[in-house]
């Protein structure tokens, strides 16, 4: 048996996430079945994050474990030639039998992106979330650097998780604006359900001066939920990369 | 009455181009309608370019004349609150009343992208012609050379084309690589019917060598539009800007 480690990108816009369910298109069952076109059997697909329904991917990791003797090369060609153009698998390498794409994950990147401006450029749209009021990014960054490190992060956190412990580490955050466009970049080493856009819409209002940035830290300890701001609309959230 | 400059950014994926027709949604009709709303009158929309279907602005110019007394920056915000997300205004100056878009047009510049790489990300998948086989961007820029300057561009002109005259002046070509993504920017006085996707798939064939870059020179001497190569896809091509 050979382990096949993917690297997919896709556009989450179509799409109810990455993991199966009844009643909803996902990645997952795209790539799923694809697979089983290329080696004409049921191969499971064994994905690192299960990103939201209609988050994207640049870096989405999943592996499949194949008999075939078939090149890495011609298997990106032939699984990439059964899928829409929406999701598209880029990289592909041979990986130890062993090699578990969620549990051997140490680094995970999202980037939530807003576009803060009078207007949203209609080629942005499906990756950016539109906000015309102006925020401040000094004060964001402000606030993002109370988050870095090892936390419990319950106060970020969907109250439907299903995880036993909500500690968590992030190595980074950055809070950048190109043109019109700020990106907040976070690094840590597994994110919670939701973690991201709930950290996005709370330093949203920090840079909205809604929020001082030692508000952060104060969500932060409390460990609750209702203390955080709003979940920011999932078209902004891009899983870039995981690191291994 | 005020005369408006109206700065235009779409996603031509879903109209079938800018100027209006029977049966078919276009760029014009719904920035008429929108116009409509906002003014509740018959307000004509006139428009500098006509964008064949499917392709994609920054910088569409339109004008309107209007009574109305609502300032500029109120005047954007409520076209485009009555505009899908694909077509946007993010630009609007008064002009003198004797302005005409396109007559008054020096200089237009477009660019046509193409994704050279094996696979296409999904992100660019509505932007950019993908070709899989390695394009030398060297031999397609010698190539552009020698269309710069006054010529007539018969031979890269839709023989359905309605000018009378297929001369034109190309200011400046340049053929650029960033990363998997060349851009062929094109800067000129006026292009005619499919002009820069004709000159687009003439120069992918210089590219992959199967045209030299001299063959650019011969086909354009010829004035004969069978001469030149395919006419490249829709979704590439994007107008950047007008000038005057």
């Amino acid at each position: 048996m050979r382990k096949i480690k993917l690297i997919i990108a896709y556009d989450g816009t179509n799409y109810s996430g990455w993991q199966r369910q009844n009643n909803a298109i996902t990645v997952e069952e795209v790539v799923t079945k694809a697979v089983k076109s290329v080696f004409q059997k049921e191969i499971e697909v064994v994905g690192a994050s299960r990103t939201d329904a209609g988050v994207h991917a640049y870096g989405q990791v999943a592996t499949i474990s194949i008999e075939s003797e078939l090149s890495t090369e011609k298997i990106i060609g032939a699984i990439n030639a059964y899928m829409p153009e929406d999701i598209r698998i880029h990289e592909i390498e041979e990986v130890p039998e062993d090699f578990h794409p969620r549990f051997a994950a140490k680094m995970k990147t999202y980037e939530y992106t807003i576009v803060n401006n009078t207007y949203l450029m209609p080629q942005k749209r499906l990756y950016a979330h539109f906000m015309r009021r102006k925020l401040d990014v000094v004060l964001m960054q402000a606030g993002a650097n109370h988050l870095i490190g090892e936390h419990d992060f319950k106060s970020f956190c969907s109250i439907k998780t299903s995880s036993n412990s909500t500690v968590r580490t992030i190595y980074d955050i950055n809070v950048k604006k190109v043109d019109d466009t700020i990106i907040i970049q976070v690094t840590g080493n597994a994110f919670l359900y939701n973690m991201i856009r709930i950290i996005a819409g709370t330093l949203i209002e920090v840079g909205y001066g809604r929020l001082v940035p030692d508000d952060v830290k104060f969500i932060l300890e409390q460990c609750d939920r209702q203390k955080a701001r709003k979940t920011a609309p999932a078209k902004g959230l891009t899983l870039m990369k995981i690191e291994y």
